[in-house]
């Protein structure tokens, strides 16, 4: 028996009865306090996408971070309040004993096929493989699951000028490491792989957190089979720090040139 | 007395016990089926505004839109799920005689003056008093609450090509009709103000809806008392339309050149 894939056992399920499921934390996808942000959300959605009243496939996720996940086992409780012709309506909870550590709600569409236009262009940048992928952090585990190869906006260095300020703009191809087929689950992960724009913006490590993160899956699932587990090209940006939060606008590029997603959050961050 | 402004009356809610409100929808903010979806965020977020169990100010709403709000009262529940030291997180529902229309989630934050960075630059566009005010469109109600004046990406014609598509992109002025001093309430309202980037691409009037909008708020208290009833200057675009849904990403920029709100929805279209 094949061991499963890092990811696949970080946002496994058990359901004990409809809309009430189990997981546990592990130590692969490990963040500074916690689990990382982007695995809570694919667990979170992964509670849609195995229920087996789902109707169509993910369309919107928005998941709102009240407290880290910590290790060991969690509760997640989801509500099916609607389901229509074109779309499902649910809310969830994600709860390690009896604490609340996040909400979501999940929108899910069926998807035909009708009018398609994309006024995006994908950016043309140096493809995947003439970038040097960043080395080991060694002490983020969950950064070490993704493969991150900067285009542009690289990782801050340390050897700027005192309180001289970097863009917030990152272009990186990223895919999960080990490579692994790309699904709506992964998909809604990597949509938080990027680091704080803080971060880069001044280069050094503060007190920072998502509070809420919102995606919208842009691609039906033909295309993420298409994708498979080939690098995609990731954008982040922010447009304003501000007064303890700023927001980080994200999109990830299958390497056909479709946009595959686009995303949102709020960080807080302490000074 | 002075008579409220359409906009107070229409979110206007009345508590019965904590965390229980009822509303009632009016005429001025009609849709054509429904209210505007503007309004039914703005009355939700209205529920955690006037709570008094809230603290700081809001950061992100997140709302979905599970069925039209339709003429007559309606009941709004609200849950406090966390308050911490720096944010607070809600959920509501609000449902009209037992059906549920839409879910939120709203988060507060607390704001202080900490590092204040903006790395987004407002466009450089003609000024509002030179910009023509779009005409009354004459049949929906909550366009005629707003004015907008088109600095790019004017309303689609409809003396152009069959089958030529339009861009999605749109740069408008964009206030209160009458005029009203801007507030979280609003601004919430203004995110959803602009049409949904289909009808600007192609030109026509087809089944299309918004199903679930976010907006994060960069702006604090202070900076909306300063922009008052001043227009703000609304950009919208997508980035792909693909198998019945597509996004919408948004900013509203203030007068004095700052980013008030920026945020994201995805809409769905029948063919």
């Amino acid at each position: 028996m094949t061991k499963p894939h890092p990811f696949d056992e970080a946002t496994r399920l058990f359901q004990s009865e409809p809309g009430v499921w189990s997981g546990a934390s592990t130590e692969a996808y490990a963040n500074m306090v916690g689990s990382f942000g982007g695995i809570a959300s694919a667990t979170l959605l992964n509670a849609v996408v195995s229920d087996e009243r789902r109707i169509g496939h993910p369309v919107s996720l928005t998941v709102n971070f009240c407290a880290g996940v910590g290790e060991g086992g969690f509760d997640i409780r989801s509500t099916l309040h609607r389901t229509g012709k074109y779309t499902q309506h649910w809310s969830l909870e994600l709860t390690q004993e009896e604490k609340l550590c996040s909400t979501a709600t999940v929108v899910c569409g069926v998807r035909g096929e009708v009018f398609s236009h994309q006024p995006a262009v994908m950016p043309d940048v140096q493809p995947a493989e003439d970038c040097a992928p960043l080395p080991s952090m060694g002490f983020l585990n969950w950064v070490d699951r993704y493969t991150f190869r900067f285009v542009e906006g690289a990782m801050p260095g340390t050897n700027r000028a005192a309180g001289a300020l970097a863009s917030a703009r990152t272009v990186a191809w990223v895919n999960d490491n080990p490579a692994r087929p790309l699904d709506h689950l992964s998909l809604a992960a990597l949509s938080d792989s990027f680091f704080l724009r803080l971060f880069h913006v001044r280069g050094n490590m503060e007190p920072m957190g998502s509070v809420t993160l919102t995606t919208h899956f842009l691609a039906t699932p033909d295309e993420l089979e298409e994708q498979g587990s080939k690098p995609l090209l990731g954008i982040a940006d922010s447009t304003r720090f501000h007064a303890n939060f700023h927001d980080q606008q994200i999109q990830l590029w299958g390497s056909n040139g479709q946009v595959l997603a686009t995303g949102t959050q709020v960080a807080w961050y302490k000074q």
